[in-house]
């Protein structure tokens, strides 16, 4: 692996800084940063260290360039985390019933025709997958037979090793034999959640939550009882340990890093007390954590996983939104339920694709990942000023939206009155996919939101379909009040 | 494809007539066969045809050659099929939990420095895994970012159009949306029982079973009840009829063709009755075929599903016991319950690998695989007649066992007295593996019952293993006596 990569870019790290001071609030609003002259002379930096980190902080759509005046925080709150309030989730246990209209939602984002702001998954075009197809032919030749059919449950030994290094220059240890590979991090979430509740437990989600959370809990006929999360900063504690309180709960299914939809980074300090929380009251923590490295910053944020003392974490990622989708691999660091969760995958499906899990070995060998990485931020990041810009210009009067610190979601709040799944129909009707709120909740609240995906190259047409979506919701806004005036 | 291998061989077809006038006794043990040239003037083929098919016979353990006069329907009427008489099932429902020993049992068979007679797998030497590497290769160049990122749950649409072609073939028609891919087929098989039960129904499986079938009913909190069958034709029908009047059963999981352990062929007509049987009961049949392409002659016998009127067989089937081990490509071909297990396994695991689907597809699209199950099915029937041979000569005298026809277990019952379990301890301080008969049942019959791999080459190593587990099962019957004397 490409140990240098993790030392920070000196513009990156200079980016990081500012942007840290945007949100912590040292820098205000309309305030002018330093000149280039200053930072170079505070910094011991050259002009085009401090050029290449503005200019990334405006990608981030965080700050703006006034002609012959210089780089200002800018002004539009209407884009400034937090930008949403956290919703207040109906308190109550909820049995769950969202697979019918997800696999509805879903299918439309299929067909190569519609422009796909309601996917899931990134665009294929940001991914190596010529340099994985290489490295998987190698890796096919040189494999013996023997380690092919001895294929382990618990998966590629290389594969293992590499990611246990990864997460050890990350800060993470992992012990030897608690790391699993699965098809992917769904089945990993699936195998973990299974292997700590039994039917009819209570699971607490985040509100919103990833509507696959809401599928595993129904597939497993567990109920869902959802916690207030904010926008910027994730799940309340305090909410959560009143809920605890008032509940006999059998796991905590979160994703602390880039949630979506909301993009909802949790402190590192406050993944810390989350992860003491659940120890006091001895509940897992089945932590989803594929949006990590797709964090706009130069170090992906630590998991959870990292503050696990008691082995109650249940660490679950992939490659399939950072380096290889449809290749299927994931992986599942599951403490002390590690034994429990490799003999359900050995129940369940044996063991893990053996071509994809050399490939990606074979791969991450090479050392390029981490540069791969670096571009995929650079362009997400850059779709996500495009994107917001194109919100701020044509949606109605009242929206608000997020703006997470990496990933490829925006969640919208469209004004009250808009009604999402209707919009969900109409742009289906123009060839565009959104993903309408409801489906990030078990009771089926979040009715004028829509998480948009910005994974995609800003093309003519997607600008046009962001143009038609705003342009929908202002006219539900139309009609409604042309409705109260009759 | 390749067409022309589906006519066969005229040394097969001769092959297989003659083995089935062994098996319907019109040749019985010690006939003389006709002799090469009456056989030759009789249907038009030459000498050397004769030749070829006796010398299949010959390694099939169904005839020898006597010198200087021909070829004889062996006597050892020991090893004559059915030799094995049905074991009667305990007639209760029984909860499942058989996980524990099986982990032991089969965590012993990845060591390599043990000989893997317990083992569920074949050498991997048998497999064309350099051509399949090559095909990976060349499929992963070739194929677009949009088929990867676009994978869809119900698999690569080039194999599952082979995978169709194939079967019909075989002359089984599969609709074209009904066929879904899947991570080996022992996800195919859970996604298939969790589409069509709830927790605590009750599934009716074989006895003895396949243990996997025990773990699943174990893992979704299902009841197992036992149906007697036997070693040459599979599932008592009127057996089966009597428990459905009785129960209320939710599915029956069967394996109709080279059944694992017993490696019992339920001959056409009876899955023809079979299919009947549980359409009148409105109940699915999940049927395993993942042994079908071992089957010994050159066309794979019809699975069940071609018999399936109603869309109630869930016919479930992989290429990693007879292409393709570790590369977990399975498939489901659902009937009416197609689109539930699409969705359970959107739900559970997304999507199966990419690399692995192309490169088989790629692999079929050649025309070899017809020509590599040929050898395969040679290579297996030949470590039979060695290992029915071994077993002969060094089992204790009573020692029963079957003689499928293709696969790669033998089903060993041997004398009264005999304590597998102990004879599975035995064999593993001596560095063997052997799969004890109680991991094939609910309640832990077969207590004298192993099942033994034949699906490694014939080393030297091999043969001593199979003389140990001999002279060990020989050494308890010893035991047992001298204690009765004392």
């Amino acid at each position: 692996m490409e140990r240098t990569s993790y030392r920070p870019l000196r513009y990156q790290q200079l980016a990081d800084d500012l942007a840290q001071g945007i949100r912590a609030g040292s820098l205000r609003p309309g305030d002018r940063l330093p000149s280039v002259r200053t930072l170079c002379a505070e910094r011991g930096i050259s002009p085009s260290t401090v050029f290449q980190a503005y200019a990334q902080l405006e990608d981030r759509g965080l700050i703006e360039r006034r002609e012959r005046s210089g780089f200002y925080v800018r002004r539009d709150t209407l884009l400034t985390r937090p930008a949403l309030e956290a919703a207040v989730p109906v308190r109550r246990v909820t049995p769950v019933a969202i697979s019918e209209l997800v696999f509805n939602v879903l299918g439309s984002t299929r067909d190569t025709d519609v422009v796909p702001l309601g996917s899931a998954f990134p665009a294929p075009s940001l991914f190596p997958f010529e340099h994985l197809a290489r490295s998987g032919a190698r890796a096919m030749r040189r494999l013996k037979p023997a380690n092919i059919t001895g294929a382990l449950t618990a998966g590629d030994e290389n594969l293992r090793r590499q990611l246990r290094l990864r997460y050890a220059l990350h800060g993470v240890t992992l012990s030897d034999d608690e790391l699993i590979v699965t098809n992917g991090a769904m089945e990993a979430l699936n195998l973990c959640l299974q292997a700590v509740t039994r039917p009819g437990d209570v699971v607490v989600v985040e509100s919103p939550t990833f509507y696959a959370s809401l599928q595993a809990l129904e597939r497993l006929n567990l109920k869902a009882l959802e916690v207030s999360t904010d926008p910027a900063e994730g799940v309340n504690l305090d909410a959560l340990e009143a809920l605890l309180q008032r509940h006999r709960v059998a796991a905590c299914w979160f994703m602390p890093t880039l949630q979506n939809p909301l993009g909802a980074l949790m402190p590192d300090d406050k993944k810390r007390a989350l992860v003491q929380l659940l120890a006091r009251h001895q509940i897992p923590l089945i932590e989803d954590d594929v949006y990590a490295e797709l964090y706009v910053g130069e170090h992906r944020p630590l998991p959870a996983k990292a503050f696990d003392e008691q082995g109650l974490v249940l660490h679950c990622s992939s490659f399939s939104k950072c380096l290889a989708p449809g290749y299927r691999v994931g992986w599942a660091a599951a403490g002390r339920f590690s034994s429990d969760v490799e003999r359900l995958k050995m129940m369940s499906s044996l063991a893990t694709s053996v071509p994809a899990q050399v490939a990606i070995s074979d791969y991450l060998a090479e050392g390029t990942y981490d540069r791969h990485l670096r571009q995929l931020r650079r362009s997400l990041s850059s779709h996500q000023g495009e994107a917001l810009a194109l919100i701020q210009r044509h949606f109605p009067v009242g929206t608000r939206v997020t703006r997470p610190d990496g990933g490829y979601f925006l969640w919208v709040e469209l004004p009250t009155g808009c009604d999402a799944l209707d919009l969900y129909r109409t742009a289906a009707a123009q060839s565009i996919s959104i993903a309408p709120g409801v489906l990030f909740s078990a009771d089926r609240r979040f009715t004028h939101h829509v998480r948009l995906n910005i994974g995609h190259p800003f093309d003519e047409r997607m600008r046009q379909a962001f143009i038609k979506v705003g342009v929908g919701a202002a006219a539900q806004l139309r009609q409604m009040r042309l409705e109260a005036v009759e």
